[in-house]
């Protein structure tokens, strides 16, 4: 019977659908992004590397004036109304409880319905069905399909579907990557990108007409700019698995001026990858590999030289057993955060960390949380503002919230205003 | 103690609460169709032997006016709010992603809130509750019950349960029967007739006054009519163990004029069985069963005389050894369809899938998808449309609905509207 | 490498974390119910002791006009839009169905959106997340933490973690204990109370202006006061174990003149606990342990004597070793409620069973269910009305439901009326 054991013989027809969109996916980015489009509006979020500073910018205030209506009643009435006629699908076969439940609230806030798939092999997959007919089945179902899946590509694949589907006058949604494989987790840079954002804006509610806290830093740190130009990136531990580092040192390349430093032991699995190196030295990036925070660059040590601080986790879970050997001769302590190494870094330097971070290696101990460095948890909720600017701008009603806004806080001074909100 | 191992002694009060309405079950379907309404009106969804041509064209009429009214902003919040005080149950203990995600989806689009327990095994049956004291829980806590699951007439021992209820003046809900067992799907043929009542209405968007579409085809098909009637079906592949098959067969016969052509291997599991033959025989229906789409009936091969063909896929999962010893020895591939088939059917004839397909037998291949005439994503869609009318009709907002769509859309054709909707 | 099995060397940070809070934990309880509160109104919910018997009578109060408010379409809107812009966590690591629905339920009543995390072992615990770094990442994105675990004290750590945050300037929210481990379930307590609240009430929607239901019942039992107070409460089956017991027996000790009756076997497990034993002394309660319904206390068997019965099950998933043994020699169909048992109860004694009931053991057989004392199916509705109460309070919106509720129905008695609903 045909029906038997397909892989051992001819392709399957996942194998078949993947491949007919090999050509599409070996284009340069570039090329890519425009398909992303739609009237020239964001349409599928694929990869970081779609955004420019323009639209980071955009988002960016998009956030922050959600995060300000978010605040009052009548904010909240107005956004969970926004767009309460659609209805998400997060199909998440690949498990991540912190991405999934940002999303989720990202959607609640704007009033958007969840469903999900979160079970890698759904009933239909069991009866033979494939992968594109389970997204044309939630194509046919919901408004927005948000995917986190273990196969690379596989979110790329689905937005060329989409618009295949679109062209042929059938029915499409937008697709949104929230984290395919080990290559691309767009949403995250974003959030990343945003949280830098607002620590470099250098507001504070307290700041009094006379005196900003940005004046005060100036005295002791005369260079210093508002933005994220003309700073100074470090990013400490496991390097060269981190997804989120490679797409946050991707992006940071669009801003002027920035120099990125990369702190992690001299070992082909954590220390930075080839091909980002290479990435990054094409584009002209100021760029330095260091072992330590204690490793000095023109006589001063990088902890000193930091603007901000991007910790990471060892992804243990993605050992093989070479790197278990390896690591073992390696000193990790290093690669860990300590009440004596953050007093040294510059008083506005933020600290992140994608999170979860890991208890039983302590790359950042908890008694750090209360520095006011420490960024980590607002972090997190950043992330959920900057993935309802998306949705927003997706769904094309970004314009309203800002009209809105405008009308509601029309004769206050925005950055004041938006500053009190936590 | 006597809570042990209750199996090998006296019956379990399970047991004993399905005897407790045995007599009801067998009674004929006919005496028990009032017992699923109250006042009138539509209260429990148990069979799609429940529904006759008044019914199934009423709630055509009113999926026809809830998808119009999904394509504006006015009418989503119109819809949205007609029943966002309604929470919902789906109690899903046969797995179904996608019977399961078009009711969530219907619900979602009249604002019905849904709560899911899809556990075969919740922890309270782990503390010896019976099946009956898990469905009075969740009469307590919700407005409906929609229900799948493995055991035969349990959801018709529910709705029995739910009238003893309400009749002793204790709370009682509808419940809907989402597939029990190998017997009833009755959704699925509602949204199988509602596709095929779509397609035979023979309008389009692009309709002039002078000519219409029907017109057309009139001049290549002279005998052609609107409407279920005078039609010839086609059932493709296993016809035996289809209970989508027996469910919309049986439908079908309420309408005039109708012939049913089955296409099945002549195999004991995968032949029309004799119960379904004897009940169709016994409606005096025109009915042939065939081995190949290339037999002949009255000179003309199969596939030349479908007005619609329903494949379905081959339900491997349910083989036992005998099948597998059988089935090696047919010649399956006969009951997959080809694009050169395609193009003897014809030019109207959809063709319908309960879907999923299977990608390894290859029923339906994706080269047809683009075809015309395939029917079955959009299938998929119809189903949505009809569940969200099923509840309106049960909670008695269908008329709210239908005055709704006549203010706004009062001076206009409302087929030809209606078609503009995807 | 530092990240390898912590669990034989050092505490792990969740150790720590634990042991930050033993101090506090150790605490009398009164020194800790003002931390409860926040600006005088309830925020945290840990303990059934943290309800005096005003905050109690409120809560029934608001329980009751939110469930009249229920029945109308213009109470349902209303309710509907007060905390549609909240949103709510169930954290349920230790499974429970009806608990959960239940929550979702109130949740639902009120607009507020929920979303779950039930698997014991969330992906961010494998990467080594601390429990305490789960709930942070929860107080995040939501507004509300419900939490249900097998670890005693959790709840009450994580209500410390937030008033701690709450103090050094960072996001705090509310935390419901759903149940923690075999000390606390105090909203299971809460139900209880109300249900008992409810049906001493003694008002009927039948009462005339000439007779009520009270003052019939006057005439059998010239005694008998409206209200908890000046009754006899019996406890039967397994009070050892019994966490729903422990917690309505405390509570109970609240009100004036009331007695406890423990119908227990005399065997360690499953008969009263020392310690509860000498807490309801210490208040100086009337108190009865006996081993029979037909058991006589001043020459009266206990049966005819109770103004209230609270049935539980035998919990033999908790059984040891031990436990099976000592069972197998006891006679455990004394603690088994039967026909004739109920009809030597008095007329308008209510009985209450926490549920799940067991099928095997019996101890409430079905033929029950339709006696009018059977309180026990209500009595989970009862619990979806007073946990929205809760809810309410928590969110400070408790004032605007008197207020609409008075509007609406202000010309009218409003006892009449509530009793209405069902």
């Amino acid at each position: 019977m045909s029906s038997e054991s397909p892989s051992d013989q001819s392709p399957t027809q996942d194998e078949l659908d993947l491949l007919h969109y090999e050509l599409r996916i070996n284009r340069p980015v570039r090329m890519k992004i425009p398909e992303f489009l739609r009237d020239e509006r964001l349409r599928h979020v694929i990869f970081s590397g779609q955004f420019n500073v323009d639209m980071l910018e955009e988002l960016g205030g998009i956030a922050d004036k959600i995060r300000v209506l978010s605040k009052m009643r009548e904010g909240q009435d107005f956004l969970i109304k926004l767009l309460h006629h659609k209805r998400a699908m997060l199909y998440f076969t690949q498990p991540s409880t912190r991405t999934f439940l940002s999303f989720m609230s990202a959607c609640q806030i704007l009033g958007i319905t969840c469903n999900e798939v979160r079970d890698p092999t759904t009933s239909s997959e069991t009866k033979g069905e494939t992968r594109f007919d389970s997204i044309r089945m939630f194509s046919s179902y919901f408004d927005l399909i948000i995917m986190r899946s273990k196969l690379a590509r596989l979110a790329e694949s689905c937005a060329y579907l989409m618009n295949d589907l679109s062209e042929t006058g059938n029915r499409s949604v937008p697709i949104i990557n929230a984290g395919s494989g080990a290559d691309e987790h767009p949403t995250q840079a974003l959030l990343d990108i945003y949280t830098l954002q607002r620590t470099f804006q250098f507001t504070d509610p307290k700041d009094s007409p006379i005196t900003t806290r940005f004046d005060e830093l100036r005295s002791e740190y005369p260079e210093l700019t508002r933005g994220l130009s003309n700073k100074v990136y470090g990013f400490c531990g496991d390097i060269g698995r981190g997804r989120t580092v490679r797409s946050l040192a991707s992006l940071l390349t669009n801003y002027e001026n920035v120099t990125l430093i990369f702190i992690a032991p001299n070992d082909p699995t954590l220390a930075l990858k080839d091909d980002l190196r290479q990435r990054l030295a094409d584009q002209g990036v100021r760029m330095h590999e260091v072992e330590s925070f204690e490793d000095q660059i023109d006589g001063i040590p990088v902890i000193e030289q930091l603007d901000a601080l991007y910790m990471t986790r060892i992804q243990k879970e993605h050992n093989d057993p070479n790197d278990e050997k390896h690591f073992a001769e390696l000193d990790l302590s290093r690669y860990k955060l300590s009440q004596s190494l953050v007093s040294r870094m510059k008083t506005f330097a933020p600290i992140l960390h994608p999170f979860p971070r890991d208890q039983h290696f302590g790359e950042i101990p908890p008694e750090i949380d209360d520095d006011p460095r420490a960024m980590y948890f607002r972090q997190a909720r950043n992330g959920m503002w900057i993935r309802a600017a998306l949705l927003a701008t997706i769904f094309g009603v970004h314009h309203q919230i800002t009209s809105f806004f405008h009308e509601e806080y029309g004769g206050v001074n925005d950055r004041v205003r938006m500053t009190n909100a936590k």
